[in-house]
């Protein structure tokens, strides 16, 4: 079986069966990243560069350790020091790279589209790391995966996503791919912070976490963004996490067992408690194993090797 | 055969047979990046250090890739935070770095001679990837490899050199390695950014693109700092375009199928218009692929192995 | 035999039997290092992270160098770009990074216990490379190796400690060390720069360096960090090199044939003059040779291979 794309750009574009694929093939890997040898030699004859035009600590470290763990050759490439700047610079550089014979590109960049404006101009399969407030697809079928992990089927498993909606390409991309895999959808926010008629994207929404907890099987908390505090759309650090953080008590009221998630890094004490993140219930480091084994099933999917992948 | 020099510090201390044999030898590793398998062992046992004091995108990538089809080790080394700051400090970093046992240093400077200086004080081998405004030879030889590959042998064809002259170390090393494989050569720019004296080197010098191009069969344009801009060197980039920059309606003009090139990155409609950058005249992305296959080549044959390159 | 520490955090919590083991792997490494294909394949199921929240080059290169000649996978991580900022935050940043299956942590960081802290925290091995002013454990192995291999057993040799005592991770770190393998040791710099009660740590106190020249067998001179200078500390570096600085003429006046050691890098006139950095009484770049050898010692022996280590 093979995907239906020749680059993963957002979940948009994925069929159902695509993601389903990605989770099957991914488990696979993560049997492989349970050995000793973590190491197999699928990919050692390509060439894997890493395209950073935002600063990134994990998903960065994540892709790599899935490449080299695949044999891959990889070349790091930052922003800063770089020839690149803006606007029609990006694709001479894309073009340079492709140039020099790269098989894959691993992009993240603060421009919504700018891995689709590469794909467009260069053969090399492109791995979309984050574009600006689009989509940052390889977090979601983490957090897919990670879902399925715990609780089996996502068909008609209740999600909720809590945090500021409007801004977050991991809230996103993960509406994108439950709503694919047959998972109910709640987004639950400050008002300010959801996009006005997200409905149409399948979901529902809520500005009461409680409820929303009580409803849910799942809870993804959203990162804050710190800078976007004391900015027209959001008050106080105080404030949103006395209204929308996820803390220990708020959960025994609920009395329901919820698994936690948290694409990270985590704002303790905004967010999220303590804990709430240290609980049992959080298979926040769950998310960060398994997004090294879903990057590896990616990579070697978009690599299209025939051979058999351990 | 080897080459004449245990460093390639600039073209200017290489014989035409030195740059000829290197030429040779990157056809046979062009050959090899066009393989589904595009990595040889041949230097699986050398540790290569990038020591880049000088921001760069493309040599840096173009090296990397290089070292590691030929199965080097690599390490890279940036300027910022690093303990090197100036002077006497380089001779202690360059020591170190060869107590460990590197075998190969790839370095980049901002001071004219600074690779000369190491190579006088340290055992490994080094290749100068640009140094001050003095040279950068494996952009020459990349260069010269690009216009065999177009035009056959260089022996009496005429090849132009436009742009900034005077502070280019792409123009310097051009030069040297044009005139050594018995080209014509003719540098083109403003009064103000070509040296006195530089006949001495073989070349003759144009202040006219026009008549330039209607000369050549091979336009080598250069980029523009754009920070020289309005100092006294420089008007403005609208009078350099004007005057200087190398545009679909002027080469229409010239009537003749020259070859144009670019060392990239492009500064679009300053010197180059992007309907020239982007035509069939335009070799600028085989340079740079050629750049990797070129790079394969030095290093090898600096290694000085005896085996079977493949 | 192994080691009786998971971790190396510092001298500190060593065996003289463990400082023995790690000396004498060393020496097979060091001859690994002379052959012409420098590298094992002993860790090539090992993935590495080297976590720099400070600057560093030749550390940093070194450990680097001696991952990847033990045939590691190393991933590199810098402190600037990352989202690591300080407190509770680097606990997350860790478990992730241990989540995603690294088998060693390679750390520098600026405040003193940092390793220790992690150490708690995650399975990972980890390998202090410098935490605040506490120790660098890595370099006072490689300055014992040294030492050793010129002198001979360090039982009853005599080793002064000269410069800024109260700042230096490498003086409390030598110190734990030389005195586990029975050397004697003086510290001697200026008053301000030599903490109260140091006598406790079983060496004596100096303010006389030619006393302490003529009574040593080697100086390990110490570099002088010249952001200190003007500060209530320290008066200037031209005072400070009149008192404390070791010159020819001084040396010459001493009579005696003493090893000169520095951890590197030389303020060349400020602690070292040049003469006697590049006399051969200095075995500096025998320090930064065996420090590859030191820490592929230190991490084949940390991962616990059963196998051979060549």
């Amino acid at each position: 079986m093979s995907l239906s794309v020749k680059h993963l750009l957002g979940i948009k574009d994925l069929l159902p069966s695509d993601i389903e694929l990605i989770l099957k093939t991914a488990e696979k890997f993560k049997e492989v990243l349970q050995r000793p040898i973590k190491k197999v030699p699928t990919l050692r004859d390509t060439s894997i560069v890493n395209l950073f035009f935002e600063n990134s600590t994990r998903t960065r470290i994540s892709f790599e350790l899935a490449e080299k763990r695949l044999s891959a050759d990889t070349i790091n490439f930052a922003a800063s020091g770089s020839s690149v700047s803006k606007g029609e610079t990006l694709i001479d550089t894309a073009k340079n790279i492709l140039s020099m014979k790269v098989d894959m590109v691993v992009m993240r960049h603060s421009a919504t589209g700018a891995p689709h404006f590469l794909a467009n101009h260069i053969n090399a399969s492109i791995v979309n790391a984050g574009d600006g407030i689009n989509e940052h697809p390889t977090q979601a079928l983490l957090d897919a995966f990670s879902m399925t992990e715990k609780l089996g089927d996502l068909k008609g498993k209740k999600v909720a996503i809590i945090g500021d909606i409007m801004h977050s390409r991991v809230a996103l991309s993960n509406i994108y791919c439950l709503t694919k895999l047959g998972a109910e959808v709640i987004v639950c926010g400050p008002p300010t912070l959801i996009p006005k008629h997200i409905e149409t994207l399948g979901v529902k929404v809520s500005y009461d976490v409680r409820k929303t907890l009580e409803w849910c099987d799942v809870a993804n908390v959203l990162r804050i963004q710190l800078e976007r505090q004391n900015k027209p759309l959001f008050s106080s650090l105080r404030e949103y996490s006395m209204y929308y953080g996820v803390s220990k008590s708020l959960l025994d009221a609920v009395k329901k067992d919820i698994v936690i998630m948290h694409p990270g890094p985590i704002n303790r004490g905004v967010e999220l408690s303590s804990d709430v993140a240290d609980s049992k219930q959080s298979i926040i480091l769950d998310q960060v194993e398994n997004g090294v084994a879903v990057r590896m099933a990616v990579l070697y999917l978009l690599a299209g090797k025939k051979d058999n992948l351990i």
